[in-house]
């Protein structure tokens, strides 16, 4: 999902692109993407991370702790913001991510990731990126925010 | 594993504990485990992520972004940190984490996540420790490092 200059009054230019003509990324521009994550999610993310912390799989633990119920992993939830640049630039490599959790993310949550690119700089033929990225949860709860930095092989998004 | 007063020349205290006395997470103390991401690592990652970004499967588009050979995904190996705090400390809160990537981690690099307490306050019965955190791959590489913040119900060492 895409759109150009969230903030501004003048309606969206990109509208009006060809779907032939390659979409450029600006400072400005939004990327998002929503996700609910599952029990499943979290058994396979557990299982890969090799993180068994009981928060994630023991309600009582996670009550106990002062949660509704287990939780999400964080890493899982913030795995969103490479998934979502890789996602339009194939290839990109990641330099920096910063990552506070504010928010817990239980299972069913619907999650929106959101990256917003604050700073585009062309560097040895390719693109250094900076966006700031949060998470959203059930369209207005702040999760997870912070800001990562990208190279990206080009600026045209898929 | 655990390291008490790494760079201390005075013999580690620690190892006079008995096995039935806990161990008590102090300024300056160090938590250890090493890890090798396989082939199938990234691909159950890449699952439970959604993140397939060429570069961890295809070795020319690694080669073309001036990389070895494909990548293990950074977040996956950043995951190293929450997984080492949770399992000396079942019930901790991950609170934030910053993380810049140095270097490529290749499958079948052998990685060595470390996290050292920076600061130990106690808050309402629970303690928020910073830990500086780094990956160092086949023993002498910085691939990735940061800063991590955690509030974990005990002190006490699993």
């Amino acid at each position: 999902m895409f759109i150009n200059n969230l903030l501004s009054t003048k309606p969206p230019l990109l509208r009006y692109f060809s779907s032939l003509e390659p979409r450029i990324l600006k400072t400005g521009d939004i990327l998002r993407q929503t996700r609910i994550f599952s029990s499943e999610d979290v058994v396979e993310y557990s299982k890969v991370s090799h993180d068994s912390n009981p928060l994630h799989f023991n309600s009582e633990s996670a009550r106990n702790a002062g949660f509704d119920d287990r939780l999400v992993h964080g890493m899982l939830v913030a795995s969103m913001f490479p998934q979502i640049i890789s996602s339009h630039f194939p290839g990109a490599v990641y330099v920096s991510q910063s990552l506070h959790f504010r928010l817990p993310v239980y299972i069913g949550d619907e999650v929106l990731g959101q990256l917003q690119a604050v700073n585009v700089r062309e560097m040895k033929k390719r693109y250094l990126v900076k966006f700031s990225t949060k998470c959203i949860k059930n369209g207005e709860l702040l999760v997870l925010d912070g800001e990562a930095m990208a190279f990206l092989p080009s600026l045209a998004m898929e």
